[in-house]
């Protein structure tokens, strides 16, 4: 019996045949209901699961924030493409990195990267248009190219053979090129492409991405660079695939993310830049009919955070400390010798859990049954240990799932402290091993 | 030659074929440029175009949002559908209007009102499903409804034959009901409903929902009813359609904005409350998969000042401001004879611009050759008066301008002195008439 059969509800079916909860939802609240149980009684729940901060935004942003309030009109709707002040901040910021002069119909401000992405793709899809997403993929890009009537395509990023037995690196995961190649039709409208990448923390290399971006110019697709975590590399440098050249910047949208880089994921500010001016008007007009406006106060703290922390060293800080933050978490993984992917970028760690043994009889429930084995971990873990962490199956097809079902991804966004009483609660996987 | 001919981008062809401006940024732009010209030096441009408010939100809200900044989590991602205390805060409110204990089940947060409608038709539209809209309507409905693969119909609220003649009330506008019941099909999925009613005021009485809720029950048509200036009715009493019956209510989805209720169109917050709690959830879904979720602290400030505003009077002092307000603003109109739409609701006046006689040889620009008289005359008058007011036609299907093609609609969300600089201006209309 159909869903409409028992309730009579006619809704987008789209919406009736996902019935799932999303994995954040799922998580978050897997936790609460957690909280209660016998073994988390006399301790907090510790969330490395969902990528936000245990912290505040630095002070400059949140002093912007206040300043911004006390204006009348900043508490009033924005120009749909942005406020001219945080156009003027992102336009300084990309232009010497883009290597010629942005104006500022070369960026939109959106309700955040989410909303930014949507929006790339509703202004440029129509019902059919295939797009290529690289798997693992983050989970709302799907329904981002499904909701306009595109149809995903999956291309894998081949993980490193011996992932369930040593340390392995993001720069070990490789597109799968032929794979790729025979992907690309003459519906292919779009290729998703993250770097840093969630959650594997690859950086795409300036040779990955020059053959990318030559096969985008010659088949003529657009490319979505999803780039939130562009400040948080840690190599020596982090490439643009829209720099490579003038024909693949013109086929090239790049998201940004305030959230990410001010550890304000609630204040929902992102943008999308673009050399092609044309192209990102469709972006600027999808998201006009999507949310009209970004939220006004929190765009003017953004323009005047981004110009206070490129020159205070904000960002290279920023660097310096989630270096220090991934230290102390990977350090018990190394102690319990459990295998992870060491991060070029971002602030995720997946970490491998082959050899962790859980009780086959654990009582899980029900919403559980048609889940991959992470879930099950993920749902232990949270239970007996009080820790949350994502399972990374929720970024694979059903078909692919065996591929990631034995990680975690944790987030390391969290103070020095939080992370090392995680440490003291990782560190009783030793019992289960 | 197709735009697609020019220069080779393919994108969605929804926005290929609409090019024109919004009538927000076209009028914003424009009286950016009109406060450059000759006529406007040495005097600001008075915005009474667009519904955003020259004064700051409350005291009281703003001094919540800098307290909600100051926790470190109330800047991090919220629940998707929404704060706990923002649920409750609506919860609270609600229940005793609906004549029922409401709980979060029945309130799901969005970042503003228009992602809320958005949501909305996508959590329930299928390609092709009809959405019914009375003309006039606001004009991101229609965006809306297409954007997920909806077509709209139009029923009119027909204007009272003596609109050019004398002073008229929104009440004189009526439902065609016979056109209404032509239009019904078995596509018919939703109405979208707007009262109090943007542009014309009009507040719709409990005989008119009733009737119109009872034509829905008998057809299995949703209801949207767009109620974000539920705060601003003058008369007696505000009548929402949801309270009407239990059939009624298990139909309908009511949207409310904290950004109309508290002054503050910037912060995008919005809500949408039914007491069908599966209706409800595609609602939810789909406004997960387009926001994710909605600025946090705002969240946070909202769900006080709800609380803050229903104890000290707030609600009832902002309707009696605004009738301070109307009055000042029609004043003017009373002097120089002109006729307008005394409202019931809303912070709008439409006023019959008919007797005024502007230049046939004016030089207007070129991006408005095709747009009906009210545009020329929006042009007009800020360039002349260095006054913005919003041309209504865009309201209206092309077949059906002419009926709004002497009407500007004025914003009186202004401080006092505002609106009275604005009489200033407005009053040398009398050398045109």
């Amino acid at each position: 019996m159909t869903q409409q059969a028992k309730t009579g509800i006619r809704a987008n079916k789209y919406f009736m045949g996902n019935t799932a909860k999303d994995v954040w939802t799922l998580t978050n609240e897997a936790a609460q209901v957690a909280s209660k149980n016998e073994k988390n009684q006399g301790r907090p729940i510790l969330n490395l699961g969902q990528g936000f901060f245990s912290y505040s935004p630095p002070k400059f942003a949140i002093e912007q924030t206040v300043s911004a309030l006390n204006v009348p009109l900043n508490n009033q709707y924005s120009p749909t493409r942005g406020r001219p002040s945080l156009l003027k901040s992102l336009t300084d910021f990309y232009s010497p990195i883009y290597g010629e002069t942005l104006t500022d119909s070369n960026v939109t401000v959106t309700t955040g990267a989410n909303e930014g992405i949507l929006s790339c793709l509703v202004g440029l899809l129509n019902l059919g248009d295939e797009v290529i997403v690289f798997e693992p993929f983050f989970d709302q890009y799907i329904s981002n190219i499904e909701i306009p009537g595109g149809k995903v395509r999956y291309v894998p990023l081949v993980a490193p053979k011996e992932l369930s037995e040593r340390v392995t690196t993001g720069a070990e995961w490789k597109i799968d090129f032929d794979i790729l190649k025979d992907t690309i039709n003459e519906k292919t409208k779009c290729i998703i492409l993250n770097t840093p990448h969630n959650p594997i923390g690859k950086v795409f290399t300036r040779e990955e991405l020059t053959q990318l971006g030559e096969i985008c110019v010659k088949n003529n697709i657009y490319i979505i660079s999803d780039e939130v975590y562009e400040h948080l590399y840690f190599g020596e440098e982090f490439t643009r695939i829209a720099t490579l050249s003038k024909e693949i910047g013109d086929l090239t949208l790049s998201v940004g993310s305030a959230g990410k880089s001010f550890a304000a994921t609630g204040w929902r500010i992102g943008w999308v830049v673009s050399r092609n001016a044309e192209l990102l008007s469709y972006v600027s007009k999808a998201h006009t009919r999507i949310c009209f406006s970004s939220p006004s106060p929190f765009q003017e703290a953004c323009a005047h955070s981004i110009e206070i922390g490129l020159q205070n060293g904000y960002f290279e800080n920023m660097r310096e400390e989630y270096k220090q933050k991934f230290a102390i978490l990977t350090g018990v993984f190394d102690e319990l010798a459990l295998p992870y992917t060491e991060p070029d970028g971002t602030y995720f760690v997946c970490v491998d859990f082959s050899k962790v043994k859980i009780p086959v009889d654990y009582p899980f429930p029900e919403e559980l049954d048609d889940k991959a084995k992470d879930f099950k971990l993920s749902y232990w873990l949270v239970n007996e240990l009080g820790v949350v962490a994502i399972p990374p199956t929720e970024f694979y097809i059903k078909e692919h799932e065996k591929a990631a079902e034995n990680l975690l991804r944790f987030a390391v966004c969290k103070d020095d402290e939080y992370l090392k009483e995680s440490v003291e609660r990782l560190r009783l996987l030793k019992n289960y091993l």
